[in-house]
C-alpha cells in the first residue's frame, strides 16, 4: 500500500475562518433568534400524561392562575431534581464529585428561588385573588388552597437575598459531611467555626423573612425559622403545648420508672445479625407497611439518614446497620417508612409539583413517622408478628431474646440519659425541649456558639439527669444544626402529639387494629392514613386537618393517655 | 389525669385570616423585593475552591468575557446535573419515577438552552470580540479558544425553538426505553411510529441550525446534525475519507479472510464466568488504565450503555454481563474506560464547565475509546498480562482457552455478518458506512421510515454478505436513532482513524509499549494521552490537534497500516 492512494485531509475543519469573517460584520446580533420565553407558558400536549387531564393541567378561566400553575410546576421540577441529586449524593456519588455537586445543588436552589421570588409571581397572585373574589364559582376548594399555598411559598421566599439561598443550600450539604467528621473526632474546635457561620446565616435569613410577627420581638426570628417546619404556627402556642405536656409528663415519668424497677429487665439481643439480612428485613417490613418499591426504595448510607424525596421517587435512606442490634436499623426503617408512605400517598397524579399537592411540613411528616415507629411499631401485637419471622430470618429458632414479649420489653424499656437517639418514647420530649431552648437562645443571640457546650451540658444534667461524656455524645450528637435546621426540633414533639391524637381517631374507625398488626395486615391502616391525611396534600392547614379528622383541636392529652396506657396501665 | 389540665389548642395556625386581610389592600406588589438577577454575575469568593484561583475565575479586563464565563459556568452546571440525573436514570432510579424524571430532564435541558440561546450572550460575544481585536495581549490562547467555543455553542443553539429542545431531550430518554422494548419483541410496528417522530424532530432541528452550508443543499441538514459530533466537519471531506478507506479495506479484507482460513480457529471459552467476578475484573482493568475511582465508577445496567459524565463524576455504565463470555463485558469496559480517562483528564480544575475545558466531541471521544478497546486492548502483549490473571480469578488453572494466544486469537478473528456489536475491528467500518448512508437518506427525505427495513436488509446483504434474520437483528439492533443520534455514526470511523494515527505517534514517543502492556503498566500511555489530548480540552480544534500531535493531517493510512500489520504481516 503506498501513500499515493491516500489523499491528505481536505481541510475538514475549516469553519473557524468563516466565523471570524462573519463576526467582523457584526452579523451576530442581527442573527439573534426569536426565542420563546419559558416562563408562564401553557403546557404542550405532550406534557399531559394521562387520558384524564390531571387537575393541575385543567383549564382555568383565570389566566394568571394558569400561569402560576406552570411556574410552580417548574419550581416543583427543580425541587424534584434537587431531591434526586441529594439521594445520589448520599448513596452513589463518588467522593471526588463532592465540590462540583455542592455547586450544582446550590446553583439550582438559587434558580428555584429566583423563579419563585419574582415580581411576576406577585402580580399573578394578586390578579388571581381578584378573579377569585369576583368569580367564586370558578374556584373549588383545591384550586383555592393551591393559590393560597402559592402565596405562602412566595412570602416565605420573596425577601431573601438569592446569595443567602445559594449559600444556605451549599452549607447544609457541607454541614452533613462536616458533622460526620467532627463527630468522629470529637472536634468542637472545628465544629464551632462551622456552627457560627450557620447561625449567622440563619439569623440573616430569618430576619429577611416576610412573616415577622412583631408581637414577639425577642423570638420573632426563631418563629420565622420554625414556620418553615410548622407553617403558620405561633411560638407562644407551641410553648403552651410544651408546657402542658411537660406538666403531665413530669408527673407520669416517676411512676413509670418506679413500675419498671419492679419489673424484670429484658434480655439483651444476642447477635450477630448480618447486615444483608437486616436490610432484607427492613425492606420487607416496608412492603408490609404498603410502601411502593416501584416508586421508591430503601438505601443505606454512611451519612446520617434523611427524610424526603418525591411521590414519584421516594428513596428512603437509613444509616448502615450495626450487626449487634437489628432493632436499631428497624427503628430507622419504620420511621422513614412512615415518612415514605406519607410522601407516596400525596395526590401526585392530579397535583404533581403544585403547592397543594405537597406535604404539610415537618410536624405532620414527623406525626406519620412517629406513628409508625414509636406507636404502632411498639405495640405488643406487632412483635407477635415479628418474633417468629426474625427467629427464622436470623436462623435463631428458640432464642428467648427474640420472643414477642422480650422484643416488646426491650422497645418499651424507658431510659433517661444524655443521648437523644437511644432515648425513648417517654423521655424523647426532654431531649427536644432542651434543644429547642438552646437553639432559640442561639438564634436570639442570648447564647453564643462559644458557650454552647457548657449550656448543653447544664441542660442535659437538668433535663436528662446526667452530663454527656464528651462533645460527640453532647452538643455534637445531632446533625440538625449542621444542616441548618434551626427551628425543626419542635416538629418532633408536635408531630408526636399529632400521632397520638390520630391513633386515637384511627382506633375509633378501625376496631381490630391489634389483630391487623398481629397478622401483618397493614393495608386498612395505610388506607385510613391515605384517605385522612396523605391524599389531602395541603388542601387544609394542619390544625384544620387534625381537627377535622379527630374531631378536636390538637392537644397533648391523647399522647399522655397513650403513654399512661402503655407504660402504667398495661399488664 | 383529667381533661382540665389540658387547654385546647390556642389557634396555633391563625395566619390564613391575616393574609386575606393583607391581600385586600393590594399590599403584595408593594412588597416585591429587589431580587438580584443571577445572570452574568461575578462569582462570590466562596465559589473559588482552590488557593490558586482557577483560570476560569481569574479576572479578565473584558467585562463581557467575565460575564460570559459566569453564564457558561451555570450552563455547565446544568449540564452536569443532567448527566447525574441520566446516570441515576440508568442505574438506580425506581421505575415509577420514569415519567416525572423525563419531565425534569426535558425541563432542565430547555432552561440550559434558554440561558445559552439568549440575546445577551450574543451581545457579550460581540463585545468580547471587539475587545479582543483591540487588546490582543489580554487574550492568551486559552481565553481566545474559550471565547471561540462559546460562540460555536451559541450558534449551535441560537435558532432552535426551545420547544424542540425540550421535546428532543424527552424523546431521547423515552427512546432508550422504547428501544429496549421493541428489541425484545422484534416489534417494528411500534418502532416505526417512534422513529418517524424522531426523524421529523431531528429534521426540524437540523433545519433551524445556524450552520447551514448552502453549498451542499441536499445533505446540508445531515451535515448540520453530524457537526454536533464532529464540530466544523464538512460532509464532502468525510465522504472522501470514507471512500479512501473503503478502497483500501476492500483490497485488504479478502487477503485477511484468506489468511484466516489457513489458520487454525480459536478455541471457544468455557464458562461460566460469574457476573460478580467479571465486574471485579472490569473494575480492576479500569484501575490498570488509570481510571480514578475517586471521581467515578463502573456500573451495570439493563439498558444500553452510555458514554459521558463529567470530569468530577465519571460514572461509566456497561450492560449487565453475560456469564458465558467475559470478553464481551471486558470489551465494553475497555471502550467506556477509554472515554472515561479522556473525560477525567480534561482540564477540570482550571476550566471546569467552560467550553474550552470540554472534550472535542464524539469523533475524538471515540478515538480514545477505540484506541483502548480495539487497538491496545487487542495487542498480544495485553493478553499476556490478562491470561494468567483470569486463570486465577475464574479458578480455571490450565484452561487452554484462556491462554494468551487463544484470547488473542479469539479477539482478532475477523467475522463478517449482519450484527454490528459482534463485528470486528476490520469489518466494523462496513456497518458504520451502511448506517451512515441510511440515516443520510432518512434525514434528506430520500428514504421513508416505512421503507427502512427493506433498505436495511439490502444494504446489509451488500455490505456484510447476508441479510439479518429479523428486525431485532436488523434495523432495530442499535439504540442510536432511538435516542436521536442521527449523524453520530461517522464519528466511529473518523475516531478509529484518529486512534490509529495517534497510536503511530505514541509508538514513536514511547518505545516500549509491548513491555508496558505485558506488565500491565499503563501509566506512561495514559500520561501521553493526558498530555497530548485530554488536558488540552478544546484549546485546538480536532483537526489541528491531530496534526500537531502526529505531525500530519488525519488520513486513513495509519489505520490501514495497523490492520495490515496485525492481520496480514504478523506471524
Amino acid at each position: 500500500m503506498n501513500s499515493d492512494s491516500f489523499k491528505p485531509l481536505l481541510k475538514i475543519f475549516n469553519a473557524k475562518n468563516w466565523f471570524s469573517q462573519v463576526l467582523q460584520s457584526k452579523w451576530l446580533s442581527k442573527f439573534v433568534p426569536q426565542i420563546k420565553k419559558a416562563p408562564l407558558k401553557l403546557p404542550a400536549p405532550t406534557d399531559i400524561q394521562d387520558q384524564k387531564v390531571p387537575k393541575q393541567y385543567q383549564n382555568h378561566p383565570c389566566p394568571s392562575y394558569m400561569a402560576l400553575k406552570m411556574r410552580f410546576r417548574d419550581i416543583g421540577r427543580m425541587n424534584g431534581i434537587v431531591e434526586a441529586l441529594g439521594r445520589d449524593f448520599l448513596t452513589a456519588m463518588p467522593e471526588g464529585a463532592y465540590v462540583s455537586r455542592l455547586g450544582q445543588i446550590a446553583f439550582l436552589s438559587r434558580r428555584m428561588h429566583e423563579d419563585l421570588a419574582n415580581k411576576d409571581v406577585a402580580e399573578h397572585i394578586e390578579k388571581a385573588h381578584a378573579h377569585q373574589r369576583k368569580n367564586k364559582k370558578d374556584w373549588d376548594e383545591w384550586d383555592s388552597s393551591n393559590l393560597y399555598e402559592m402565596e405562602i411559598m412566595y412570602r416565605h421566599h420573596c425577601r431573601i437575598d438569592p446569595d443567602l439561598v445559594e449559600k444556605s443550600a451549599k452549607l447544609s450539604y457541607e454541614g452533613r459531611r462536616h458533622h460526620r467528621e467532627v463527630l468522629k473526632n470529637n472536634d468542637w474546635k472545628s465544629a464551632k467555626v462551622f456552627l457560627q457561620e450557620m447561625v449567622d446565616l440563619k439569623r440573616q435569613i430569618a430576619k429577611s423573612k416576610c412573616l415577622k410577627d412583631n408581637a414577639h420581638k425577642t423570638d420573632s426570628t426563631y418563629q420565622a425559622l420554625m414556620r418553615e417546619y410548622i407553617p403558620g404556627a405561633r411560638l407562644e402556642d407551641i410553648d403552651q403545648l410544651f408546657d402542658d405536656y411537660k406538666e403531665g409528663l413530669d408527673a407520669l415519668l416517676p411512676k413509670i420508672l418506679k413500675k419498671q424497677k419492679e419489673t424484670e429487665s429484658a434480655e439483651v439481643l444476642k447477635g450477630p445479625f448480618l447486615s444483608d439480612l437486616q436490610l432484607w428485613l427492613n425492606k420487607s417490613l416496608l412492603k408490609v407497611l404498603g410502601f411502593d418499591f416501584e416508586r421508591g426504595g430503601l438505601y443505606e448510607t454512611g451519612h446520617n439518614p434523611v427524610e424526603g424525596g418525591t411521590p414519584d421517587d421516594t428513596r428512603l435512606v437509613i444509616k448502615t446497620s450495626a450487626e449487634n442490634d437489628f432493632l436499631e436499623s428497624m427503628k430507622s426503617a419504620l420511621h422513614e417508612g412512615g415518612h415514605g408512605i406519607y410522601i407516596q400517598g400525596l395526590p401526585r397524579q392530579e397535583w404533581r409539583y403544585q403547592p397543594v399537592g405537597q406535604d404539610l411540613g415537618a410536624a405532620v411528616q414527623e406525626s406519620q413517622a412517629l406513628l409508625v415507629e414509636m406507636i404502632l411499631g411498639r405495640e405488643k401485637e406487632f412483635f407477635e408478628y415479628l418474633s417468629p419471622r426474625v427467629e427464622g430470618l436470623f436462623q435463631k429458632f428458640g432464642d428467648s431474646s427474640l420472643s414477642a414479649e422480650n422484643l416488646h420489653a426491650l422497645k418499651t424499656r424507658v431510659t433517661v440519659g444524655p443521648d437523644r437517639k437511644s432515648s425513648h418514647e417517654v423521655s424523647y420530649f426532654y431531649h427536644i425541649h432542651m434543644r429547642m431552648e438552646l437553639e432559640r437562645d442561639l438564634i436570639a443571640g442570648r447564647l453564643s456558639v462559644d458557650d454552647l457546650p457548657k449550656a448543653w451540658n447544664e441542660k442535659t444534667k437538668e433535663f436528662c439527669g446526667e452530663e454527656p461524656i464528651d462533645y460527640a455524645h453532647g452538643c455534637l450528637q445531632d446533625v440538625h444544626w449542621f444542616v441548618g435546621k434551626f427551628g425543626y426540633y419542635p416538629s418532633y414533639v408536635i408531630g408526636h402529639m399529632m400521632a397520638a391524637q390520630l391513633y386515637e381517631a384511627m382506633k375509633r374507625d378501625i376496631q381490630n387494629i391489634p389483630e391487623l398488626l398481629r397478622a401483618g395486615q397493614f393495608t386498612p391502616i395505610k388506607d385510613w392514613l391515605n384517605d385522612n391525611i396523605h391524599a389531602k396534600g395541603r388542601l387544609l392547614r394542619s390544625d384544620k386537618l387534625i381537627e377535622e379528622v379527630t374531631g378536636k383541636p390538637l392537644s397533648c392529652k391523647p399522647l399522655l393517655n397513650h403513654l399512661e396506657d402503655r407504660y402504667l396501665n398495661a399488664a
